[in-house]
């Protein structure tokens, strides 16, 4: 049967290798050239200015009549360039945004043009055999002392998170499942508890941004008989804190709990025999969630949620007669649709097995630890820096949480609006893409602190110092424009702080 | 500030275009020799023989040492393309399993590189423009008379429904939410219902593949008081019918129930000004799953959920501080967190942009076009052949039900397992991807039948028709195996099918 048809059209075939290879390097000129014209780690001029440029290349989105494919990604691939935020640029460290690695890029492309969707074998074959190699390989680094441990592939930490709810509800049905969490969990534990129609986690309250275990222990005194999930964090969002999960496992024991980590950031610590044993305690987990598009640089999404047992999973088991009938199951189609939330499944797993098997995992431990390293040396230079003061404490992960001396001379208020100004200013003018974080300082108080998220691979401390002059002269900058009210945006930024 | 880190390693900053350019060139000569070598619409030899051959090129998928990016991408690119389900290849046809428009494909090469996250405006400055453009347009096709539609970008049409029971949930808090849907609705909405905690759906039985109105008519005036949604479909899953929703409409407003319609697979009826009229009544949808990876021709994933009136949205809103602090919203930088149920977010809006821009409206309207009107031509080479039965009936949107004579002269079980039998032969030989499906037979009795899902928007009828003597060859062995029993599958086919 022809294979060839829809040549100029399609970019599976035998035609579309080549249709493809025009296509592309149509969209590597766009990105070289829209880098270029950006000329920093993100446009400058603020959301307005990016909008209105977005704007003209890219309006109307649908017009009746198509400009060709080349046109459309000539000016939508320039346009997505010169108006991105690159954390491939050492100056973009706002966020757990990671900059991709090239092999995991050029896999999606494969990934994309034969399309394979992994809710049935009859439209993955092989891809399916890739995640399932790829998902095997996961829970084994997860779970190593587990005898039958599995992973399943998500669309982040959010969804791990809300498959791990969802698991424990199930497991404890029909008796109602409370569940339990630092007040340093991400919000997504509080999202999926909503969503599931659960009651809203207790919150146990944190000391030094970690659960306080003997906060946990009068929690869990607390509520009493019946079945609990406690979700604790190996790498908080704010500050890369890991929880202690050694203690915590222990009093999850003692009271008959299960524990859920959310390892989202910290899990590919394991790659690294140097860090891996900063997440001790994780075996104890039922279930894990981990998360590839952090530190473990592939493009977005990269999700993993393990079990410490695959009988755990078997609430997502699902018959649809069109994707897994029992007859075609026993005749040895295997059976895929148990394998996820969604149904319709993108090949994720194959840019993950590309930058296992490019990297190994000793590629992919010297980048962790690189990652680690830079963050320590950051923080040393922030130490050293005399208009810069650190948060006391250890850096958490890759995660250095400073402030300008200048914000400490106000009155509280107003020395935090100062920090978001800071943040906000750099932003417009394109210079760099810092992140903000409220934590706890060395008098106990909260404070708004400038977040430096370190995940770029390849990047010396030395390329990451320029950062810390650009906060001081907008920190002078914000000081003396009063008491740092935010420019044009009207009510004090003081007024407006989450507590 | 250096943007020229880590040249070697990233596909983002200055240099990531030109390290792409040779890996791309690795892939792309991979997707095309594993086309060769595959040979066909899929790999033969069936599942075992696939896992060995890809397990040979991919194991060990973590190893100790990495092989470097080109090996690694060449070997596995090289398995996943010769070991495809390629829904290029005209036998493909089994589900609403699309082929990936070339262009589509392209722009998620950029949006990969470049790795935007759509939930804060510091990950996706452009990004964010171009996802809001394109869902106002989306939003504007779905919703034309409503003066504030607005739209979301999901990962499918399951993601879809789940928002669409989560929105209806909380508008009905704190009185409990019935959902009401027809024993033809995708499995996605049951599934949905459980995951929120909501009772199981009531299911209304339908007449031919579609909701029979009189009997959604008595469901509600025996549900009584409190809160309905209603869930019609428009393109079901086995037999791509069309709920009859003017009708439908009018029975929900009398019973003030409220009706969401799961349009993933007929949504795109909407581009063409010949089809758009099946899909009346839509108009009347408080909400409208839409999905651009079946009949839109966008790899994985592309899904849509849109909403007469932005307002309905705002169950979603929520606060991160370090995505959408209070002070930076009122400071300006746009609020994305609650455009999804997703924290970290792929800019699939990129791809969906570039192929609106690429087609135009026009250009998607004879894509649509192209397959219903493949799918009629199909049906008719159907009737017109002596050793095939299509099921009786018109076509739905562009999916055809069909089975051999052969099938028809056997024991009703037996019949079936010749049906089943074929499409796994077929398979196992790589030489068709055909769908199956249960439906509804001339004498009203529920049959097995195979299933062609035509969603090439460039195969000529021509190219599909050597798939029907493939059929009539592989149901003469089957019969003359016996009654259908499955080769090597131990227990008779018969007794394995759902009910």
């Amino acid at each position: 049967m022809s294979a060839g048809t829809g040549g100029r059209l399609l970019a599976g075939g035998e035609h579309g290798p080549g249709r493809l290879r025009e296509l592309t390097a149509v969209v590597l000129d766009a990105l070289e050239s829209g880098a270029r014209a950006r000329g920093g780690p993100l446009p400058a001029g603020g959301p307005e200015a990016v909008a209105r440029r977005t704007g003209a290349l890219c309006s109307p989105v649908l017009p009746e009549e198509g400009v060709g494919a080349e046109a459309a990604l000539a000016d939508l691939v320039r346009a997505v360039a010169e108006g991105a935020a690159d954390p491939a640029d050492p100056a973009c460290v706002a966020h757990l945004h990671c900059p991709p690695l090239a092999v995991a890029v050029a896999a999606e492309l494969a990934g994309a043009a034969l399309n394979p969707s992994m809710d049935s074998w009859d439209q993955a074959p092989a891809a399916g055999v890739i995640e399932e190699l790829t998902t095997a390989a996961l829970a084994r680094l997860i779970h190593p002392g587990a005898p039958a441990p599995d992973a399943l592939i998500t669309s982040g930490g959010t969804e791990s998170n809300l498959v791990a709810l969802l698991l424990a509800r199930e497991r404890a049905a029909p008796a109602p499942l409370r569940v339990v969490t630092g007040a340093n969990a991400h919000h997504s534990v509080h999202r999926a508890a909503w969503m599931l129609g659960l009651p809203a986690p207790t919150v146990v309250p944190c000391h030094d941004g970690r659960i306080d275990p003997a906060a946990l222990d009068r929690t869990l005194a607390g509520l009493g008989d019946g079945p609990v999930l406690v979700v604790a964090t190996a790498g908080t969002t704010d500050e890369g804190r890991i929880d202690p999960l050694p203690e915590i496992a222990r009093i999850v024991e003692r009271y008959g709990a299960e524990l859920h980590v959310d390892a989202a950031y910290g899990g590919p610590l394991l790659f690294s025999e140097r860090l891996a044993p900063r997440l001790a305690g994780l075996e104890h987990a039922v279930s894990v969630t981990f998360d590839l598009h952090k530190l473990g640089w592939q493009p977005v999404a990269a999700g993993v949620l393990a079990v410490a047992d695959t009988a755990l999973l078997a609430p997502l088991s699902l018959r649809a007669d069109y994707l897994n009938a029992d007859d075609d199951t026993e005749a040895g189609l295997p059976d895929l649709l148990g394998r996820s939330i969604r149904t319709t499944r993108r090949p994720d797993a194959l840019k993950i097995a590309a930058t296992f098997r490019a990297l190994g995992r000793r590629g992919l431990s010297e980048l962790v630890e690189h990652c680690v390293r830079t963050a320590e040396e950051f923080g040393r230079a922030v130490d050293a820096h005399p208009a810069l003061r650190r948060r006391p404490g250890g850096i958490g992960i890759s995660t250095v949480l400073f402030r300008p001396v200048a914000a400490d001379a106000l009155e509280p208020e107003a020395g935090d609006a100062v920090v978001a100004e800071v943040r906000r200013t750099l932003l417009m003018d394109g210079r760099a893409v810092l992140g903000r974080a409220v934590a706890e300082d060395g008098d106990g108080r909260r404070r708004l602190w400038l977040k430096a998220t370190l995940l770029h691979p390849a990047a010396a401390t030395a390329d990451l110092l320029p950062l810390l002059d650009l906060v001081t002269e907008a920190a002078e900058r914000a000081a003396a424009e009063g008491d740092g009210g935010g420019g044009d945006t009207g009510a004090p930024v003081t007024e407006r702080l989450s507590p």
